[in-house]
């Protein structure tokens, strides 16, 4: 998969466990999957998986996709996002991932400050 | 994953693995990863695999996203495309996959007759 890099386009398992860090480079997680809208094939979530301390699941952060910036040195994507704000975003258990209504996503879009 | 069904928007995981089926219903192959625009996040192509005769390893074919109708009834999707079409159709072996570089994107668009 290494040819992916050369050209304009990645592939989705590429991305899927992709690390995320912060900008200080502080390791966030990982991307665990996509959330694609059905009918335009827009990537509007990428979902990070964080924590999964002492054995009790993770929790995942949808971020929309236009959040995450590739860096090459790192080898992941970077969240310009400061702690407090990434520690107050939406997120759910592994085990109880939301629906994805409308109404969900317009809370995601509105605390991340998204137009779509 | 029930869930996605019931919002705009579906998981990549959900998607690599679903089955393709052209318009009689006949099973083509399924769904192997999907190839997205580094930049926009938009998904340009569904790879689907094909094939796998005599323990040779499948083929991959790179459909244009938009080409792909979900289909409730199959719970796949049909591609409205001819055998003919498919057969000439730009594909790879799995231990080859290509670059995908910009000539790579526009031979794809030019036979699918995809407008990016």
């Amino acid at each position: 998969m290494t040819s992916a890099s050369t050209s304009n386009v990645i592939s989705s398992e590429r991305v899927e466990g992709t690390n995320v860090y912060n900008q200080s480079g502080d390791k966030l997680g990982s991307i665990d999957d996509l959330m694609i809208d059905k009918m335009s094939g827009q990537v509007r979530y990428a979902v990070l998986e964080f924590g999964g301390f002492l054995g009790m699941g993770t929790d995942r952060y949808p971020l929309p996709w236009n959040v995450l910036k590739y860096d090459t040195t790192l080898d992941g994507y970077v969240v310009p996002l400061d702690k407090a704000k990434l520690e107050g975003a939406p997120r759910y258990a592994q085990s109880d991932a939301p629906a994805y209504t409308p109404e969900y996503d317009k809370d995601l879009s509105s605390y991340y400050g998204v137009d779509w």
